[in-house]
């Protein structure tokens, strides 16, 4: 061991990033990606944005962006935050809201970075389970705690908790920042922005990765009380000033202004994913009642890692998380009606036959 | 105080970011912007550019973009690691590196984050002075310590040491990280990346916001030792997997395709740096011996800040610190031509006439 490598920090359980194929025909359901393009209105800005002007750093308050999601979102642009997805917009929050010596407190069975950003930051934290069910016990959050997380919808189970949940969570913990990690709130869920006018250490995180088609842009944002903003700008700017690139700001606005293009979007993929799971149950799944654009599921006969494999031979990725009480479930994304033929027809291919199984 | 605010993080000196005009008929010489556009190679990609692709995630690794700045700095892919500019670069850095208990140093006058990140990151830290002609003394930086970094050259003093200089910090520094900040290299110091094969404990950063015209797209790297390097990107991996968007990769390998348009640009910006300091010389002014993209000036009859409001009247921007003994310096970044004559023919109106003085 060299003498400098004892100042490097460590990180107990490092991030590891799943496998993404770089071959474009492959039928890529694994990353929970919109099949559909961005907004017209996002092409049309790329067409006109003026070059020449990258010679000059961003605007530093991103305001372009934040000024239109906070006329979507209908509150004051001072209670919005922008980040580098929402990725960088939760470990920010993890930075600034979690510093208190308790534990902080998310479910055993969620987003995998949570874990990973309090190794990174050293805060303490207790994973409650999930019932059998996979289903959040809002007990569980009643105790003594140094701030909580959790998703809505959760991830990967898909499954969506209602307001008056998020409600009880927060009447039980005023005395803590709690964050609803909104993520895939628009495929069916009911967000918690809501309760924003009554919860002043409430922070509502959601990201443009999904429903608004542009995980290539990179553009996550919170929404929460004026304070808790300026506590989340006064850690950013004195991290990096200029975090959101100037096509970041503008693209990103555009996406906000065209509100048509995205709910059809979000229909469509509702309807193919009530298509596809109707076809998965048919083909002896069980799917979670999903409120996001994937789908959840186990098979009655045949184990999560083979069906994986087998479609992977087959050149169609979807996830396979090899952890406790999950390795026998895969994680769907909803493509294309397309691509979710394309899935049933393998998947009709690679399961036994039910006659065989039941005759 | 609400009960969740004392889980905050609070920060000593929090980063206040400088006034940036949004009109843009001013003469903004107040961010060392490059006035040139960005290369022609950059222009093609934008145009090219298939905006439908925004709705996957960016490539993981942001292997184009690192390709391309291994290539052109002849290192391996694996001893670069790229960031949202060079703030976020520096910042990982000092998450990464500076975890000794010991303070880290830096000089006292020198690029105004470093203190900022060492307050947010809670690392302690020591400001040797510079010397009175702003020169970093090397002795001060051969005492016990977590860690180094330096700007060559220095900002905002423009002042660039030789490699002699850096060799001897090292050679005094082999049980930590020194990283040097090479943000203004290319406009005329010596690069420390040929003393990477000799020292697996340095970190040399650069920025294509400076001389590759790009601060509107956020790209930033470091080059160190593949261990280095590694240890960084679990760090990195460990906050946000994708901090690259796609745009960001892409136009920013295009930049550094076009080497014959880099160099060009430089030199036309040095040239215009010859001309502006004898002028300003001739002006009254002293100038430190620049290497970079901007001057860094003190007038002998009239105060930097009155010229500053002065010049500002007059819709001229130029930087002005309010801090110890550097608040009678101007820095004042290299424009067009155009925009140094319009510079000078101001200060000619707004300086004392220099009979009237002397007579």
């Amino acid at each position: 061991m060299k003498a400098w490598e004892k100042n490097i920090r460590t990180i107990k359980h490092p991030y590891v990033a799943g496998y993404q194929p770089k071959d474009y025909s492959v039928t890529k359901l694994n990353a929970n990606e919109n099949p559909y393009p961005p907004a017209p209105g996002v092409v049309k800005a790329m067409e006109e944005f003026e070059t020449s002007s990258l010679r000059l750093y961003p605007a530093l308050n991103a305001d372009e962006l934040i000024d239109e999601i906070a006329h979507f979102k209908q509150v004051k642009p001072s209670q919005v935050f922008v980040g580098v997805g929402s990725d960088d917009v939760i470990g920010m929050c993890f930075l600034t809201y979690f510093n208190s010596g308790k534990p902080i407190l998310f479910p055993d069975i969620t987003y995998s970075f949570y874990d990973v950003w309090a190794d990174l930051y050293r805060i303490p934290y207790e994973c409650p389970k999930l019932d059998e069910k996979f289903h959040i016990k809002k007990e569980d959050y009643y105790k003594d705690n140094g701030g909580i997380i959790f998703a809505n919808p959760n991830a990967p189970t898909s499954i969506a908790v209602g307001l008056d949940f998020i409600r009880d969570v927060l009447e039980h913990n005023q005395d803590v920042i709690v964050i609803v990690d909104e993520a895939y709130i628009d495929f069916g869920g009911e967000s918690a922005v809501s309760l924003l006018e009554e919860y002043d250490n409430l922070v509502v995180v959601q990201t443009f990765s999904k429903s608004r088609s542009l995980a290539g842009l990179r553009v996550g944002y919170c929404i929460a009380s004026e304070e808790l903003i300026q506590a989340l700008n006064t850690v950013k700017f004195s991290y990096n000033s200029y975090t959101m690139n100037m096509l970041a700001i503008k693209l990103g606005a555009e996406s906000v202004k065209d509100t048509e293009y995205f709910y059809q979007t979000i229909d469509k993929i509702i309807a193919t994913r009530t298509w596809s799971k109707e076809q998965l149950e048919q083909l002896g799944f069980t799917c979670m009642d999903s409120s996001t654009n994937f789908l959840f599921a186990t098979h009655k006969s045949m184990a999560a890692k083979e069906i994986f494999e087998k479609l992977q031979e087959r050149k169609i990725y979807v996830r396979h998380f090899d952890k406790e009480r999950i390795d026998n479930y895969l994680r769907i994304t909803i493509g294309t009606d397309q691509q979710m033929e394309q899935l049933v027809n393998a998947l009709k291919e690679i399961l036994p036959d039910e006659k065989n199984i039941n005759g």
